[in-house]
């Protein structure tokens, strides 16, 4: 099937700003609460939000075989489960109900108040219930700085790291949406020098610039997808901040890994963006430096020129942009990941979530995490207001913007937003 | 509320068998297919399963405020959410059903057709959807094994063990349930003396002894359990097989952890016992070694004294115990393990699932994995048949069993059985 909802010619009856992350080309799949407290599947438009659940209702969708509930649903993982077939029609007709030359909804006003609706009437949830979520450790420069930050230059990028492309599981429970404030943890540290850990609040809060995708039902348990066919299985992309916590992380993590540090919180952008509408950004990644194996090797453009940024808001004061990254940076692409976490024959099931891993790039300017941005402290990152920032402050709000962006078409992500709250104190 | 169900002096109208592990003081919590091809959550009683949808149908819950279609679920995790206080009522009401001194079921075989199947008439479900599934490490003798195994004698027990409840998160989609075979995983491997690692079928495959608890919804984001309330929020727990790759292991887990080598699947038994039921076992766990850091600190006896062990049976022959361990053998408890994982702020929902981590005692006889009982291949295992084994072969199945057990009761867990299969083929 045609991807026609691509079409970077196409206009649409409804308002859109030149510069909006959401023209008619994007049509992004999202969970909201309404103004009559009803909670639906829908799309934007600009800054319109459309209710899919009551457009389907009126019939807008009748020449698709879909369930008639499939839109009233709190989370995405039914209509996801259906399959690419399915989400390509739905956005493909979409873009056709909002084509400025389509007449139906665009001259019916009873229908146009029951579907549309201004982004502060509604509420936005998070997209999916995440059923696993995986974090990657695929950027090499992140991996490279942060080893050389805990262990040194000499064993910076660990030997396994140029074949593996290392992960491991995160909390789904602690994903929230874009808008949900996060306490500093508290947790176990080890002083420098000290004979046993203290506790009490981590000083060292930290953001990860990272993205995620979000899969269908792929496999069942003992089966492999290969990297040819990994896309298939691949939902859509959102904004993704793996908060951390680098003291208590320093501590816990020796064998096994990040826990505490890791999951009190990771947010994320509430629009999923489909592998679809990121069809003119495909780009591709960096040339392996070792030979990979063979159930790792990607041919083509398997990777998307996504533009990021992180910027830290200090309470009641303007935003300082403190990195520009881009997605395309990454050494392990989508497909390679997915082909790796199921070549054991682990199932991935609709609505899982994969996170890239920090996202940084070549320069300083591009890191993706204040653990290298600010050199572990060493360096202060100065903010507009002249202020200094080594990691996170209380009251600080961590934004993260996405988008990609040609001659004809800008298709965004739109942000993650959170706030970092002190303490929790019962 | 009294856990009436816990008197020791209670007999059934039901035969049960002297040693069963499911006396009328049992009652545990499961979920199964019917002959009728309907799921329904259910309790086992000797060899009888009760399908309790169907009994809560025919009124005999009816002074317990339980919506209609609590047991109609194909999934205990909405049962569980109710609370404690309903889980004992309900216990304690199928206790007074069954007890050889009431008379309404007993004597009406119209309603026992409907609710009472033999155990060859059902097919056991996975009892929750686990929402996260996180593995503790809490095993002290486990722990220093395997340091010594990996990482040499001198650094077995790393720094912060005796501090932190180590803890990992482990993949929920690949849990499965007793009589789900498994096949062997593939994967990298980096094989002594190489430049660059092989992928293929992993040659060192192990269980691991655990057992796991299930919880109710307990915190929302940002607000931690405390040690002393942690118990009111386990439901109960079953028998853990976290199946390992040791040869994957090996090669990945720097420095985020086992991934692969453990997401291939985790095999548990499907009924699960409740905390009430294990009242009567128990006991207090190792006195620390080290000071514990305030939020740590419990008090009273807060383990179970839980009989265990691991029988492998290569296929078409007898089986052969290779392990036998206690539950109480473990350094950290649940209370510790639950207000570790939520000191942070870490959410814990209804369903979630938390493994022990293996279950070593102090004696080689006791070790809970191959890699620990073989030392690594080096000692291997003498079976029934005269055979070897190092680590886990082809067609073997792996039984783990457990029970407690006193002067007037034995509760027990039935078994989580499980066949390694061959490598799949597609």
């Amino acid at each position: 099937m045609t991807i026609t909802a691509n079409d970077p010619k196409r206009k649409t009856w409804l308002e859109v700003a030149k510069d909006s992350d959401f023209p008619i080309q994007n049509i992004p799949f999202g969970v909201f609460l309404t103004r009559d407290d009803i909670i639906t599947i829908g799309t934007r438009i600009g800054d319109f939000a459309i209710d899919l659940g009551a457009l389907h209702q009126l019939g807008y969708f009748d020449d698709i075989p879909l369930t008639d509930d499939i839109f009233l649903q709190d989370t995405l993982n039914d209509f996801i489960a259906d399959g690419r077939k399915t989400w390509r029609a739905v956005r493909n007709k979409i873009a056709e109900i909002f084509d400025e030359n389509n007449s139906t909804l665009k001259e019916n006003k009873e229908h146009q108040r029951i579907v549309l609706f201004t982004l502060d009437e509604i509420e936005m949830q998070l997209p999916v219930q995440v059923g696993d979520y995986t974090d990657f450790y695929s950027s090499k420069e992140h991996a490279t700085n942060v080893g050389e930050l805990f262990r040194g230059k000499e064993d910076a990028l660990l030997p396994n790291w140029l074949h593996v492309p290392v992960a491991y599981h995160g909390r789904s429970s602690s994903i929230i949406p874009s808008g949900i404030p996060v306490h500093r943890p508290k947790g176990q540290k080890m002083p420098k020098g000290s004979e046993s850990p203290i506790f009490g609040p981590s000083r060292l809060v930290d953001f990860e610039l990272e993205m995620a995708f979000i899969t269908t039902a792929a496999n069942p348990l003992g089966e492999p997808i290969s990297v040819e066919d990994a896309e298939e299985y691949i939902f859509g992309m959102v904004l993704f901040n793996d908060w951390s916590a680098r003291d208590i992380q320093k501590w816990e993590y020796v064998p096994l890994g990040p826990f505490l540090a890791k999951n009190f919180a990771s947010s994320v952008s509430p629009w999923i963006v489909t592998l679809d509408a990121l069809e003119p950004f495909r780009t591709e990644g960096p040339k392996p430096v070792k030979k990979q194996l063979d159930y790792l090797q990607s041919k083509g453009k398997k990777t998307f020129d996504i533009n990021l940024e992180v910027a830290i808001q200090p309470e009641g004061k303007e935003e300082t942009v403190v990195s520009k990254s881009n997605f395309k940076y990454l050494y392990w692409n989508m497909s390679q990941q997915l082909a790796h976490h199921t070549i054991n024959g682990c199932p991935v099931n609709s609505g899982d979530m994969m996170g890239s891993g920090t996202i940084s790039g070549p320069d300083e300017s591009s890191f993706g995490s204040m653990l290298e941005l600010s050199w572990n402290g060493e360096k202060p990152i100065k903010l507009n207001d002249g202020e200094d920032r080594k990691f996170i402050n209380d009251n600080d709000t961590v934004i993260i913007r996405g988008h990609c962006e040609n001659k004809s078409v800008r298709i965004g992500f739109g942000e993650v937003s959170t706030k970092l709250l002190p303490v929790y104190k019962a």
